[in-house]
């Protein structure tokens, strides 16, 4: 059996070798709002901010969510740390398991095992929750992370998938984890948050702004007590998420909506490039209908990964980072010359394997 | 007995009252270099960045400590998450205990709990380390924290101590955790900085550029195994560390020696007069040497801290959260006025009290 030389995708952290194609990092490759720059300070002081987070920005992002409080949220970086504090006060309350989808977000497994808990696994069926496997699974775990638009597959939850857990978990009083950072780039179908009170929302300025590198995101409980033990717990851990991080989010939400249509229009036209290109490459995958990644079906991904790189520079992670055995997972978020060149190489690579 | 209402530095957060004097929250109330904030990009991409931190800001970083590598640091969302990460760390390597030293850090209990260790405590006496003592409790622990200068005593360690507790963790194998985010701030005394392979050094830009809201810090470790689990970690909590942010500390890096002169001409005015001041009230307390922190014996400090704020208005900070039971602990990061005003209130508080 071949025996991978790449085994994570750690490894591709920082190359940026001439000629390399990569569908590799999930980040966007558009510039965020250029006047968001101009909200930083030019002088002043920069002393210790609420842990919670500051409160314009906190009454900012409540006012994305009708029905919600600011003090209710707390600003983090990035929707990683909201879910590693989640997670962590979860555990500390006395949670024990906690439900994933397979595939899922490749950090998962890890911050639920991080935090002191064990991870249980639904599979998804084409890339959608099955609500039969669902509904079994979720029997005796404390709670369970969604995330629609889902990285790594691309795909939407239906609504009435998300509608059958939201009061399926509120029966049960299982915590719904809702991480919805790809909820502004949606193709196809309809975004649906779950707001029962044991829903759990993550959410991040990095995907739908293109602000990765700033790390600001938020969590929001229906549940103070909850809240107020994340607070204390970031009191011990990061403190204040950073304050010109805070100042550069407060100043993205005033972005008009013409700023996401026209990103939309340039992800959507590279999804449609990317899933022809690989359909007609023969190879075997769902449709995405949001967010920028695709997860073709490969034989031997390992090897995929490996040849890829090597043979034609062009960087794939291994679906088996994200609990994808079988499947590549390729991120489009590359200008279109670049999708049609990786595509090539990707053609020319299949051709020799045969 | 008396029951205080106020448990917690906590409540303290945001209270900005006019008239109020806070010796509470320990943060220069001093401006950062101004020149830092002309490093801010005015536009360009957001993209994550390592999460080990910039390639530059480590060398820069390097270079502040002979024998060290770039590679072996990693920047952090301040020194408390440098701390968070090495003792998760450290448990996921199988640690146990880990020795503190009481008083010590309001964090670093809650710290060690919450990464799955049990703390272990050795007194200090008079604010410093008792070695026998201290070589009694090391054993069996997986690590150690020392802080100084030392937050909230304000007392520096000797060099003899220090070089005697490095000798020791080597020999048995403990990881010593050196916190030394107020080693700029010292005005009696010398700082040693242990640097056998054991050493675990955590900084922040915080306390010496008056950068608290930035949250930029950074751990070094010799064992790049130890760094490639902090990295591989912080990759599933927060990522890289803001890249607003880690560009400000690395123009920070080019301040002037002077800048440091100057600002520790006036915490040592501060210091000389606090500490007289509290002296002349008749108040027992150790001679800071470091930091901006005193630590005067009261009895029952609950009481203390409800009366100086509520009919005083005052902010202390009761001791016993920082395990000095039967004290107070004074920030005096505060113009020479309202150290004035301040004491006066206390001196004020004690006649009442008698």
């Amino acid at each position: 059996m071949y025996q991978p030389r790449i085994t994570s995708s750690s490894f591709f952290i920082g190359r940026n070798e001439p000629g390399l194609i990569s569908f590799g990092s999930g980040q966007s490759d558009l510039l965020p709002p250029q006047e968001l720059f101009s909200a930083l300070p030019r002088a002043g002081y920069l002393k210790y901010g609420l842990i919670a987070g500051e409160p314009a920005l906190r009454e900012g992002v409540a006012k994305l969510y009708p029905g919600t409080r600011a003090e209710d949220f707390v600003i983090t970086n990035g929707a990683s740390e909201a879910l590693d504090l989640t997670l962590r006060v979860l555990c500390e309350r006395g949670g024990k398991k906690v439900l994933l989808t397979r595939p899922h977000y490749y950090s998962y497994p890890h911050n639920v095992l991080m935090a002191g808990m064990e991870p249980v696994f639904t599979e998804l069926v084409n890339g959608r929750i099955d609500l039969a496997d669902f509904a079994e699974k979720v029997q005796g775990v404390d709670a369970v992370i969604v995330n629609t638009p889902c990285n790594p597959t691309g795909c939407v939850e239906p609504v009435a998938t998300l509608k059958a857990i939201e009061a399926l978990t509120a029966r049960l009083g299982v915590w719904l984890i809702f991480d919805e950072v790809y909820k502004q780039i949606l193709y196809d179908g309809e975004h649906y948050r779950p707001s029962t009170p044991n829903v759990i929302t993550n959410n991040s300025f990095s995907k739908s702004y293109s602000l990765c590198g700033l790390r600001v995101g938020f969590l929001h409980s229906y549940d103070p007590e909850l809240v107020r033990q994340v607070i204390e717990m970031k009191t011990d851990t990061t403190m204040n998420t950073g304050l010109l991080a805070q100042q550069m989010a407060l100043a993205a939400l005033g972005t008009p909506p013409e700023y996401f249509a026209e990103q939309l229009a340039i992800w959507r036209a590279r999804r449609d490039l990317c899933y022809a290109g690989l359909c007609d490459l023969g190879l075997e995958l769902v449709k995405p209908e949001g967010a920028f990644y695709m997860l073709p079906k490969v034989n031997d991904p390992g090897r995929a990964v490996d040849e890829l790189y090597f043979d034609h520079q062009v960087v794939v992670y291994n679906g088996e980072w994200f609990g994808a055995l079988g499947h590549i997972r390729l991120c489009y978020a590359l200008d279109v010359e670049k999708i049609k060149e990786g595509l090539e190489r990707i053609g020319l690579w299949l051709k020799q394997r045969k």
